[in-house]
């Protein structure tokens, strides 16, 4: 019983949730660009292990752990395949409003996790533990799968237009290595997830967002 | 002789024929969008290269080879080159069936060499020889340099768009990693290349595609 | 004194002034885009670490030196957030001569010193120090961070753009390669990156540009 709540266990499972929830964002990404199952697959699969695939290349971490346990890999195309089946996908077209409350949900969830799960990461791989450089890895963690998704269908970065997006990733990173070096690494890691989870939904009721320049000048780019 | 038929270099001959195409395939692409002649040249290289150095970078093994052997460096360049020539140039612009068919043909050879090229990186260098993993870590390496030229491009990568592309590159990488597993590594790397020759033609030649969500949803995106 | 002209504290200052100039030209686009703060910073960030941390990914330098030492990062956000400031955002959409000068001339040093320290790197990474690996390595480095910071943010590469800046990077990369294997180390940085400053300033000067092909053809694409 207590091995369950190891923090490998932990840190697995909700992983494999970020897996998920990303998978679905970039299958769901495809469908709208009107690709063929396959294209939905590769965005699907992009997405969901393009985060960590990102994380591993940078802390020297090769081949990435998703090329050594598949698990991560048969998720997101799973995820992917059942994106597509029309059921599925119809209810998807609907952006109901239980649709997009769940994606909000799990996508900050996905966000959370791989923020850090990229410092648990970034601790592994240097000896030097200063807060800006494993904030800074954690977030490339979590919206590396997202940037990665949205250049290769050829959208601008979700970083760039969702406000409060990166920034609750870096939020969640520097309170996550503050708690880590002070106190415990399993309440630092579920701290920083909650913390990045609570700021999206806050960020999402409240319509949160950061200061423009001159938002007249650039109206052809909304 | 038998040195002549060894299988490194019959992998060197085809990475060599590889490289050619795609280079081709970056330099036409950049001349279509009226680049000048360094930026033919490096859409180009980026293309030939490109899929080796993503598949090396994934596998660890740094600097890629690209940077220790200078070969398919010094190849896609002297292609790009010649893709500028005014005659060859006016060839490519022609449009003839028989250009469309070698680059189909070409591309296709590329397509299976660095599949297969990939998937032998993953054996060297990872204990654990699963056919998901190793399949992946082909497809990535075949279509990777077409997706980066897209990308700088700034158009939709080809995989997202042209059916059966990533698909032959998948069917074609199980089959040499089960192969490869179970009789023999230089038949396993031939017959794999060689299924995804013929898939990628007979799909071109009867127009195979995947199944997609809605197309009359998504008429703007065509 | 000696200890301030050692080759490694010129390489620092001069890395010093790429990364603030290249974080300008990163967050400056963020702006004309119409991106938050956020934004902004992550594609200053992106812009001006960017090209090294694809340098130290290729001669497999990790976890990248941005992670280890902080300086580069932490210049970049300062230098974006710098660049939000209502008086400064002002003046650089004001456009004057003298801004035009500034960012030609920052810029200009930013590529060259990026260039020879990426050479730099692959002397340091691997035992066959040709000509041909170690410039493709600097320009590679050079270019590197504003490839990033085009694609992100949805624009065509400025290297496809603008006339005479890869190229300048290749000449003085050559340049750099040929003097560090026969004359000086210092010698061949600073003769490097000044060649490349000096092409750059010319080009922009006497309006150079390489041939392309058919222009006439691609008016749609200007």
């Amino acid at each position: 019983m207590l091995q369950l709540y190891s923090i490998e266990n932990i840190i697995f499972a909700l992983e494999i949730v970020g897996t998920i929830t990303f998978a679905i964002s970039g299958a769901t990404l495809g469908l709208e660009k009107g690709m063929d199952l396959m294209g939905i697959t590769i965005l699907g699969l992009t997405t969901g292990v393009g985060g960590g695939i990102i994380r591993d290349l940078i802390v020297g971490q090769t081949p990435p752990l998703t090329f050594r346990n598949p698990i991560y890999l048969i998720v997101s195309i799973i995820t992917s395949v059942i994106v597509f089946l029309p059921p599925v996908r119809k209810w998807i077209f609907s952006k109901s409003t239980l649709y997009e409350m769940l994606m909000l949900v799990m996508d900050s969830v996905g966000l959370g996790v791989f923020t850090v799960s990229g410092i648990q990461a970034g601790y592994a791989a240097t000896s030097i533990h200063g807060v800006i450089l494993l904030s800074f890895v954690g977030v490339v963690t979590g919206v590396g799968g997202g940037v990665l998704r949205d250049m290769m269908a050829g959208d601008r970065p979700y970083i760039f237009v969702k406000h409060f997006y990166a920034s609750a990733s870096l939020i969640g990173a520097i309170f996550c290595t503050v708690l880590w070096n002070n106190i415990d690494q399993r309440i630092a890691m579920t701290g920083g997830a909650a913390i990045i989870l609570v700021l999206r939904l806050m960020a999402a009721r409240y319509r949160w967002s950061l200061p423009k320049a001159n938002p007249d000048r650039n109206t052809s780019d909304s």
